[in-house]
């Protein structure tokens, strides 16, 4: 499978499996999950916490760490999409209509002179 | 737009189109992208930060508390999102390995029995 | 030593020879040192992070699980005072003007009624 | 107040009647607390988000931007310490054994060398 092909509800569903099979939903609530993603993202940011850009760049040419570093990014999917599953949100209508909302606040012309 | 009928592609290209449309592709660093899905992760958890489980699953039957909610899932979606443009990594394969890989780390029965 | 009789330059100065013996101040700067403070406050809450409140006091009677919690907070701690020496912030006068602050944020009397 | 003559039981103290006064102990527990000091953690990182260390360092010359950064460390750190009472924990006792425990992990000379 790849990005091209795969839609949100696929993986969520992939998700909602792993978790049903070991009886799991019990543990995850908003809040544990929450803070899943959150113990996640930190192991994330673990891996670049002490390198400059520079360097992080350099260390990311090395095919096993950017596989670590892609298993971390997939730790944090996961509880992310469980708690999509969790609280029934639609992932896509978020996100877009978060893009939609910082469209406005962010005006592209704007942003691209200051940046 | 729902889960059903959008791609992790979609999803990645029209992230990719609102930071292009910024040049705000020199501040996505790998580092900085991890410390911001960090800094939402927690922007996340503080939704819950003195509720218990119970609690939560009250106040979430609120609208607007739920929008509010996925509002900063979406936040934590995007970076990552963001972040797998910069690397060019394949969400759902990384996804899917990290499922398939935690299957045989988690035994299904054995947690099944145990939860 | 004890909380009793050590104070804050006391263990500010502990750190600060630690970091130089290993001339580690290189890397010591203030966005890495937050990074590092957010990691390490990732792993203290791993501790508890499929825990319910009562399940947590119930780990938390177990000699090594508290003492593995408090290595957590150590980690933190010493972060954060490492971070106080490069920004030269005085620990005191920032936590007593922060909850001086809090106590006009927050009235007693009312806070007590609700709680 | 400076760090010179405040011990940590001093700002201990402070912190207990603060949250005593509330009635506030009842969210204070260990799993509360340590999602706190990771939310007020993040908010630290926050003000360090898309610097380079070197932006950090002309902002950190800023009287007020320092003060804010002061501010979110202290949040974090009065979190730490009401997580001390909460656990009894010694945190001289716990700060000093980690850095002894790490002077045997990262030999000063051999990490010198490499730094």
């Amino acid at each position: 499978m790849t990005d091209e092909r795969t839609t949100l509800a696929d993986l969520r569903r992939r998700v909602a499996e792993f978790i049903a099979a070991r009886d799991w939903e019990q543990f995850h609530t908003p809040k544990n999950l929450s803070a899943s993603i959150a113990i996640e993202a930190a192991e994330l940011l673990e891996r670049f916490q002490w390198l400059t850009d520079e360097q992080a760049a350099v260390a990311l040419q090395d095919e096993e760490k950017l596989a670590a570093v892609a298993e971390e990014m997939a730790d944090v999917f996961i509880y992310l999409l469980s708690l999509a599953n969790t609280l029934d949100v639609d992932v896509s209508e978020a996100v877009l209509g978060k893009l939609e909302r910082n469209e406005g606040r962010f005006p592209a012309d704007e942003w691209r002179r200051r940046a």
